[in-house]
């Protein structure tokens, strides 16, 4: 592949803003409805979902064994298995949401935590980011989950996962995501930077 | 990780439909507003995107590097690194539709190819998959962009891919996936069942 392009290389694809309006605000979801100017100057629309963002977490047993969740998606109405995720709230640094929606959704606390990256999951139509961190040096206490919250909180091998995700059991993005980030750590082709949290 | 659970012993977690309504219906997005029964008997709302489904491509040149895309995402106002991708047509076959937006997009035709799985990207506020089918023997005629759509079509290994992602320049999360899916089967962790497609 050729190196990277600079940004300026990028004008025979690039998309501009002409006018934004808001499609639907709802209780949860903020849908934008924009027309835009093509690379070729004709215009279009685009319909896409403002996120604030979120976190996932990779809770990391001393064992070796992962912390996962199963909770029912409503809109896939099944029940889901995944690491632990929330939204940021407004302003709030991605390692303070990690850390406090660790401890509401599962109880765990961390000594250690460390942030792999960021994924991009449905860039057709929502500009969420989910970042990635690790979380090492575990000690169960109380779990603290929001009003209406149902989920319930077990641990597995990567090696279970895996094979959860092969046999199509697992089809979760961000999770199946944060396995491969582990794979790649345990086999030292990718590094991850841990701090302590006191 | 205890054995899968039957569907039966979800009650714990499960939520019921009990009023659901139409939100916003655009051109592009179809947001739903469901009123629910949570698990223990309590009412909340959820609000969601309907999604068709999508395919995705992960394009095996016989060289052993991987056809990807350049493309604009405009909720993210920024050009992402992608393997081929497309929603499903009205009732079209998910093969048809990874038949299609390989030769739309990219030009290239395939002689075999292999499902290997499915992900659900954004289970919070889509019912979205995304079937992962694999493609090989390629040969490459003329693509047939759909009118208003630009996007640039390069190749690259999948070490290159790998370093990328590792370096935080590619973050898309079906793409990721299938560089994970491709990972496990060239080391033969994972099978891939291929099929002659005339």
């Amino acid at each position: 592949m050729s190196a990277a392009a600079p940004a300026d290389d990028d004008a025979q694809l690039r998309e501009e803003t002409l006018v934004s309006e808001q499609a639907y605000r709802g209780a949860f979801l903020d849908v934008r409805r924009d027309q835009i100017r093509l690379p070729d100057g004709g215009t279009a629309q685009r319909e896409y979902i403002v996120h604030p963002g979120a976190v996932m977490i990779v809770p990391l047993l001393d064992d070796g064994r992962l912390v996962i969740e199963r909770q029912w998606r409503y809109p896939l109405a099944r029940v889901m298995t995944e690491f632990p995720a929330g939204k940021l709230e407004a302003g709030e640094p991605p390692l303070h949401c990690a850390i406090r929606e660790l401890i509401e959704e599962t109880g765990y606390r961390a000594t250690e935590w460390a942030r792999a990256g960021i994924l991009h999951n449905a860039i057709a139509y929502s500009n969420e980011g989910i970042e990635v961190w690790f979380a090492r040096g575990l000690t169960l206490g109380e779990r603290q989950l929001d009003v209406g919250e149902f989920l319930e909180v077990d641990s597995a091998s990567l090696d279970e996962l895996q094979q959860m995700a092969r046999r199509g059991e697992l089809t979760d993005a961000k999770t199946l995501i944060g396995m491969h980030w582990l794979e790649n750590w345990r086999t030292g082709r990718w590094t991850l930077d841990w701090h302590a949290v006191p």
